[in-house]
């Protein structure tokens, strides 16, 4: 038998509230999704203007990022022609991301799960993100402290 | 041209706070989805313990309930052996789901999004997905007051 | 944040040798697989003569079992016409599977996986899976003893 | 008519028994698929602490190995832009894989099966199937002897 650590509901909030904060700062409404350590959705948004095509990228960003244990914009360089993972994009019926945007959420050294952004240019959505991580770490310091 | 109205990021939080808090007072943790008009996922939560299966589930549910302007239980009636829709269940890839727990959310008379619960007997989803919506227009009329 | 207990490779490998011990005795090749409590595949067997049509549904009744934390023979009875689950058997893109022979697997009264059979008859499939999990958890109990 | 011979049972978890090992041996824990002449399932392990994505990729990547008798590294090679198979990364709804880490299993110059490892680099994907079929076939020397 394993045990495995995962996100919550309350955790997901967090990372959702995190990234929403920034979205709104930079001024482009995003889908934003969290999925727990084996890739399965726990939570998710679309902020008002949000796309419809980022529904299903946002939520397979989190989805690659939790369960490959890596960030999307990782295989993005690693899938170039010429380089390793060339062709990955395609696989697990084209739910396998490679595009900015998604992030592996890691607490103590181990993956929990994952966050997903779409909507904005692949830096943009990484960098919302990246700030819903920050902040959903700064609550858990605070919470601790 | 035409004009619609739907549910916003801040009408789907209410309409899932309502059924989640309905989901804890019978003990049942759910998956909640929130759809907009168009049957496109506004809002999605996973309360802790609600079953993996049941994310697609509530989604398709919310999905139908939203796009069709139906109630599920209603097409689960109505697509019975015998009856006009039978069959329909595994329509559009098996999304059109025809189990209680799908409900349109319906303003002014108009349907303006859709919400969708699993994990419990359908008619406990059902419950859930209906409280839900009387605690979203309880809090328009105060917001109206 | 949340811990859950799941089934490691070695426990899906005796759920195998005990289902698969039970097929040869009643004479019928099966596909067995085993899933974690995300319904995640873990390990999966097609002994010499099982039926390929049985290696998706084998996945697909552990997927079910483990996931919604439920038998699909209990979904067979929630589903007949006129049962409130009439229809779930498409959902899902028809991986909700509701023959008999997918079970959940339960330790200290928490699902922690799941055992999916085809090959026999739904009778068949259930009892080599029940068999199944009776040796897994007599392997568990001769290791704490 | 025609006669075709393929892996059984018993060859498969030769195979992932040498791959395994191998894998603990570089410290990554893989999926292993294994999968007849025509590309079906025999037999998959998911060591602890493999990647949910490669549970399809893997699959698929022995799918591939074996259905077009063709190592998935060759198929990289043959896709990239301007080569005669670009584009066939995305065939079959996405299941022709050309990352390495899928072999066809050759004996006696017949293709019976094949072999696929996911969860490493692709050359560590590579190694791993690779080491899985020296192994099986050093049994078969030995079992002969």
């Amino acid at each position: 038998m394993m045990t495995v650590t995962r996100l919550d509901v309350a955790d997901a909030r967090h990372l959702i509230e995190g990234a929403a904060a920034r979205a709104a700062t930079i001024g482009v409404p995003m889908c934003i999704a969290v999925t727990d350590e084996s890739g399965q959705l726990v939570a998710f948004e679309r902020m008002d203007g949000g796309k419809v095509t980022s529904i299903t990228i946002a939520i397979d960003k989190a989805f690659t990022a939790s369960a490959a244990r890596k960030a999307t914009h990782e295989y993005g360089e690693a899938s170039q022609p010429g380089a390793p993972a060339y062709g990955i994009a395609s696989a697990i019926g084209g739910r396998l991301m490679v595009i900015g945007g998604g992030l592996p959420v890691t607490v103590d050294g181990v993956v929990v799960g994952g966050i997903g952004v779409s909507s904005g240019t692949p830096a943009q959505d990484r960098d919302v993100a990246q700030t819903g991580i920050d902040f959903f770490l700064g609550q858990r310091s605070d919470g601790a402290a």
